[in-house]
């Protein structure tokens, strides 16, 4: 079975990056055909391409654009070319930790190549953008399988905000495990909470659902707890965007409340996320920084204001979800289930890392 | 202290309805002047008005107007009208139990008239539809102090959807607490939750509150429960659509999730509602049908789409918060306790009504 799943990013032979422009769904499909770094920058800065892994092989497909427009076809000047292009697309989202690793990763091929052949040296950076690219749909994959086992026949599967296609270079993370199971032709229905204040989920997550033909109902994320109430809920899962090493999982806002709800009511909770989002640096929850967004997120809509002006608004971007409350993580190194601090570390082989 | 509340609801001496369209709030104060039956279930299905007291008053006054403007002034004739037009406007809002209780207390009133001046008659109708909105004003007034008692100096009260001004003929249920508490000099913040998918929260609550000078934070209702597990709120008042026999309640969707995760951390979940809110005939949750809304409610914005147009949608209007869940309910008789069973008819003095 086939599955109609948008490609985020694509590599186009002539030369240049095609991006789907994520800041016009689900209204319009309209793709940017990036030609110079600095359509790439003004892509990720503006979030037509948005998700941490994508963005990281945006930029480095920014660095493969730049050398194709480049005048002259010496390896020096590529050389010195590329790294000023590396140091302006980290300006676009600096706090974008996978921005910096898969710029670096292509500044170390650049670094590392002796050969005087200006075609070769392009060839092999394009070869590492398209490894980047590759090996993160392979880590897509790879969550699918581990988690589609749980998905069964019949099921309503609940998932908040995105963590799909357009996240990552593949299929992304908990959708992953959808499509997987959707193309292993297994019959389900995914509850999408619209996921406010940004409504990822209605304008993201129904988007690439509905396309890939798996029947999807639309709920605000306020109905949630209703529908486990009345036992029309037999599984949800979610990504993560910072995993502590206790499996204490920061997601965001409302992914706590899901899962605080399905302990009341028995229904497994999973997250999925690859290796790279879980930190041995951070022991647990405590250590969690959550961060708050501006208010008019929440006040306004499109630039129209919704609320009086003068009100407060408390905006955070994350919730944690403290690990007992997890039945499972899918990985691409497989699952893992409980004691978390025995298995995170046992299956995914991390050591602590040293900030430098 | 004199608080600045809007007003709602107006019968015109020249026999009409002037609501306060709360679907343009807060962008704009807009009144409608409904004059014909239709103009007046149109404001109600549509939400122009809405609360339970406020479309029952608003339905008694439909009634009125519908009189004003009967071509024929014979008692029979009207009276005969009068059912029809109960009939109908009874169908703008299936869930709302005080539509039901404001139009068959019009229809009690129509039925013992014993006279044939058709003068007479109307006045006596519209005196009753007067008395049912000063009425409410009155019960509003007292559910405040009752439930004011509750709230002290430096709390955080968590509230949801409107169950202020806007949703009576007088100061609200939930927020009538908080009016009284604050005319009593309390100093308390409320947090609002934005109550998707129509924004009651934002649009009219955070409106209410902060036109009262009451300190007031604007939340997407996925942060709720995230402020709950962090300590943050320490008392939850909501209103309440209909509340059966045995204090379960039916209210805005969403709030069965508050009251479930307030459970788990121990913080007291009140409603307040007047004694029409609660209905003996019906015993528990299982007889109360929930009305199911469109769904251009949850995938449009203002007529924009923010979702796919080929998503499926679960939009109920209401969900039901079981009365184990509820630490007790503010009405104009006082505070009400469990066991529910046993105290929600001694408090109402209520008996059960028999449906014609």
């Amino acid at each position: 079975m086939t599955l109609s799943i948008p490609k985020t990013l694509e590599w186009r032979k002539e030369g240049f990056l095609r991006i789907l422009d994520q800041t016009k769904l689900p209204l319009e499909k309209k793709y940017l055909n990036c030609k110079s770094k600095e359509e790439v920058w003004q892509a990720i800065k503006t979030l037509s391409v948005r998700g941490a892994p994508a963005i990281g092989i945006a930029a480095a497909y920014g660095l493969c654009v730049d050398l194709v427009t480049a005048e002259e076809k010496k390896v020096p000047f590529l050389k010195s070319r590329l790294l000023a292009a590396a140091q302006y697309l980290k300006t676009a989202r600096p706090t974008a930790v996978n921005l910096f690793w898969a710029v670096d990763r292509m500044i170390h091929v650049s670094e590392t190549f002796k050969h005087d052949d200006a075609a070769l040296y392009q060839e092999t950076l394009l070869k590492e953008a398209l490894s980047i690219h590759m090996e993160d749909q392979m880590i897509c994959e790879t969550i699918g399988l581990t988690g589609s086992h749980f998905i069964k026949n019949g099921m309503n599967i609940l998932t908040h905000c995105n963590a799909g296609a357009f996240a990552t270079g593949g299929n992304g993370t908990a959708l992953s495990v959808l499509y997987q199971a959707k193309k292993e032709g297994k019959q389900f229905t995914v509850y999408v909470d619209e996921t406010r204040p940004l409504l990822q989920g209605s304008r993201i997550t129904a988007f690439e659902l509905t396309e890939a033909e798996i029947d999807t109902v639309l709920i605000c994320d306020n109905m949630a707890g209703y529908l486990m109430k009345k036992g029309v809920i037999h599984l949800i899962i979610t990504g993560a965007d910072r995993i502590a090493r206790n499996g204490d999982s920061a997601n965001k806002i409302g992914t706590y409340t899901l899962a605080k709800m399905a302990s009341q009511f028995h229904i497994p909770f999973y997250i999925a996320a690859p290796s790279s989002t879980f930190d041995l640096n951070t022991s647990s929850e405590d250590e969690i920084e959550i961060e708050e967004r501006p208010k008019t997120e929440v006040t306004h809509f499109k630039g129209m204001p919704v609320s009086p002006s003068n009100v407060r608004v408390y905006n955070p971007a994350f919730d944690v979800t403290e690990s007992s409350l997890i039945r499972g993580f899918f990985t691409e190194k497989g699952f893992i289930q409980p004691p978390f601090n025995v298995n995170i570390p046992k299956i995914l082989g991390l050591r602590k890392k040293h900030h430098h």
